[in-house]
């Protein structure tokens, strides 16, 4: 009642605790500031669990304040009452139970010190989830017009002002060190928030250091206009001929670990130094590749590499560029030749995008589709998903938080699977009780897509029941107990038309992009198998320079 | 894909993990022992986390079973790898990681040891959910034919022998001499899903003691030949003079807290000695009024006490088996003259109940509202709710699971709020997938009722917002999603034909009992009145024996 009386804050009222943590930390990140949750004691704090560990994995912050019952009444059977100490275990920045409130001299400078400190540990660096436990005493209400804790604050917040965390001398000298010494670098740019923020220093690094440039949609770094960016990387490096001839002897990582399986898989293979910049003290390195680990804002440093480098060029990064640009045609002639997959929703929806938009990528097929198929990007474009731990859970949430805290004159955009859909189905109750507009595409293939991909397709007495996992729900009625618009589209000619009516559209629409798992295989590998075709020219040349 | 190959297991597989520990739970109340519940690494572990505090504070068995990443692929940003090393902290009896599992002599011998002492753990007393986190290294399937950890079992598992807790003669002779002593006893039932295991000796100890049983329905106490029983004492007790003129001077409770908000202020304000017998080594006390808490098998207690007591009656259990007829008849009547809310549903509900059966029933109302009008059950009758923590997520789930663990010839009945229906929607996704048949009533009053009966209903400013939190989903539109039959009632009189029909239809059947918050506020206060009005020339002859 403090909140939703409070004209400085707005309350976004949500049923399913578990949506109302996804919905604030998919407008944390977007908003790339605290946002708080709030819930009653019970099981509603252990439903904000799953958007409190990925807060945790993608450096967002969270406030995180659960109502509680007073400690006598605590552990001796009162309703809803649990142990909410420390209930996210190792997930959060900080936990703090102040006890029940007590009319004590000065109690609101005690809370708006409390507050400011939350939301300071939560913004970090490292950002990420802070919990408050907030117990409280009956009455839970006072009579209306009877202003509870109406003393008037006495003084200012506190303020908290923290330092910047710039390279040393030592850091720049010993990366321009390796950096001049590369003879086949490569930079690799996984997700990054804030990627945007490091195009220009990029740019600037990228022309006086002969290295192509891999970024990831999510890392904000694929633009049209980027500076060394290779197209369809990923295409490419599944060609083992082109990969295995291009295998880099330095790679210059930030952000995210990629998503691409054959870029992770050259990386581990290459035997290449390994220098990992992490702005957010994370320790991001799956493959155990790191020489070198640099704890601080990446931006000086690069803008300090680009100065220091030398400026030559051997023309390494234009090969990988025009290799990148032959992958993309390839595939681009093949996806005409193919029926309806993945790779043709991608394409369609980068060419229908709105110049200012947030694509909000579900995991699992989506996020490797993305990265797979989606060409440069405009500026305006920016692209989220829970790449922190990965789940599949709160995917409609966390993208409907991202466009409840859109940017002016940004549009929405949710791209996921019919088991995430699914997962997170409640999630869309946010669109007509707050009257949000998206255009959500469901890349539907009635279950598990991901698995086809995988060994497990061979164990085909079990595979359907366990990894395929139809869903069997139509998406129309869905569509329908929501009130949004529904498109179907199942072959790729209907792709465009369906996207423009759902961008045109008033209220949110949902386009059901339908599709068979098996076909979804094929067509992916025929796109391969096209890229392969185009490079062999390329390749057959043998290795460039070489051991 | 080994549990699925196993005949001796039955997979009930789930696409919300939420769901499936939701589901599990369910299964272990209705079957009192211990279920697994599977799920992969990352944020699905902890979706399993509402569902594991349930089972904590209802003793109920679960064993969770959690795969994750090996050592070496945590804390490095690897995906779906979070921190799952004690990730329900003080909810579980027991937590082991045996780490991946390695190709040791005897492995067998190890893994099957350690299943036994989780499920011995789980099983308890006290029963709970135990948590077996479980790393496993790629490749993570072999491929088809080949068998992995084909070494066939040299020994047979570890057989778990337990004492059983009687009660010492020194309990038995200070109970005794406590009852014996006792002017005005009454004896209170909370739930126990057990509760069917102490029928007979609890008859045998009210046969031979003057007090009145008060039996929830979740006790599986409150039977139309149990001895004592006490009809509709909630609407009695709301009556303060009746109330006052019958304060106990001794309380003997078994079982959780009672539900009934009179009863739990008359308990608290009489200043009655009060007993609480425990049978798994709980402490619920939540108004901390225990003078004795006895922790052992209630049933020999009960039975001994009855041995050992005088027998005589001074018709106390009596006047209050005739105030509760009196109680019941004025509600009946009450009810044929008001519009359609809850009281009418639960009536008709327990009228066209098959005799053996199973009812879930909803937190929040739902609880409250079985409690107050159901009447004397069938034997084969049992109630089930979700009380250990009382919330309202997951009860689709468990209501389904009580349905897949149904004994023979058990029909199921879930009855819930349209706010609960709503939060675990996902989980009539079972029905289609697993053919489960349930007849669900859904008390559709479109937002939160239970908030209208309390001092939030004062601040009208925010109250509809923030306490009424309307739905505004049409459960026809729900029920077409999951294929399950809809009958809407909005009139008492279509309560009859509509359940009818949905027990004897072949599938599921979602029965919408549709009515305003308001008016069922304005119902409930009716029945109050009416047994106030009642019990009037009962009441007036003032406090019988007094203190």
């Amino acid at each position: 009642m403090a909140f939703a009386r409070n004209p400085a804050v707005r309350v976004w009222m949500h049923l399913d605790e578990r949506c109302a943590g996804f919905f604030a930390l998919g407008m944390a990140k977007s908003a790339g500031r605290a946002v708080a949750v709030l819930c009653t004691s019970g099981t509603a704090a252990a439903e904000l669990h799953p958007a409190v560990i990925e807060a945790h994995h993608s450096f967002t912050p969270l406030l995180v304040l659960t109502a509680d019952r007073p400690p006598e009444l605590r552990e001796v059977g009162a309703n809803q009452a649990i142990d909410q100490a420390r209930l996210y275990g190792t997930a959060v920045r900080w936990f703090f139970d102040p006890g029940p409130p007590e009319e004590l001299p000065g109690a609101s400078r005690i809370w708006r010190r409390l507050a400011a400190r939350a939301i300071s540990e939560a913004e970090g660096p490292p950002a990420g989830p802070v919990h408050l436990n907030l117990p409280f005493r009956e009455p839970l209400t006072v009579p209306p017009g009877e202003a509870a804790g109406a003393e008037p604050p006495q003084r200012a917040p506190t303020r908290v002002r923290r330092g910047h965390s710039l390279p040393t001398e030592d850091t720049v000298a010993g990366l321009t060190r390796a950096l001049s010494a590369a003879q086949r670098p490569i930079v690799v740019a996984g997700e990054l928030r804030a990627g945007d923020r490091l195009r220009p220093a990029l740019d600037a690094l990228l022309r006086r250091f002969d290295a192509p440039l891999l970024a990831e949609p999510s890392s904000q770094l694929r633009r049209r206009s980027g500076v060394g960016l290779v197209e369809a990387y990923d295409a490419l490096l599944r060609d083992p001929r082109w990969a295995d001839a291009h295998a880099p002897d330095l790679v210059l990582r930030l952000g995210a670990p990629p998503t691409s399986k054959p870029l992770n898989q050259l990386l581990a293979r290459s035997g290449a130094t390994t220098l990992v910049l992490e702005a957010e003290d994370g320790w991001r390195d799956p493959e155990q590749l790191a020489e070198e680990l640099v704890r601080c804002d990446p931006e000086p440093l690069l803008r300090q590499l680009a100065a220091r480098l030398p400026g030559s060029s051997r023309g390494w990064q234009q090969e990988w560029r025009d290799a990148g640009l032959i992958a993309a045609a390839a595939i681009h002639r093949r996806l005409a030749a193919t029926p309806l997959h993945e790779g043709h929703v991608v394409r369609a929806l980068a060419r229908e995008l709105p110049e200012r938009a947030a694509v909000f990528v579900g995991s699992s097929m989506p996020i490797r589709d993305v990265d797979t198929f989606w060409p440069p990007a405009a500026p305006g474009q920016r692209f989220l998903g829970n790449r922190g731990a990965s789940g599949i859970d709160g995917l409609v949430s966390t993208g409907l938080g991202v466009t409840a805290a859109l940017e002016d004159a940004e549009t929405a955009v949710l791209l996921l699977g019919d088991l995430s859909l699914y997962h997170d189905m409640n999630g869309l109750w946010a669109i007509r009780r707050h009257g949000l507009r998206a255009v959500l595409v469901a890349l539907d293939n009635d279950g598990g897509g991901i698995f086809s991909f995988l060994p497990h397709a061979q164990h085909t007495d079990v595979f359907e029941e366990l990894f395929g996992t139809p869903l069997g729900l139509r998406l129309e009625d869905v569509a329908r107990l929501y009130g949004l618009d529904f498109l179907e589209v199942r072959d790729s000619s209907e792709l465009q038309p369906a996207l423009r009516q759902a961008f045109a559209a008033d209220g949110s629409t949902l386009v059901a992009a339908r599709f068979d798992r098996a076909e979804s295989v094929r067509g992916h590998r025929a796109c391969w198998a096209a890229v392969a075709e185009e490079l062999l020219p390329v390749s057959s040349r043998g290795p460039r320079g070489g051991p």
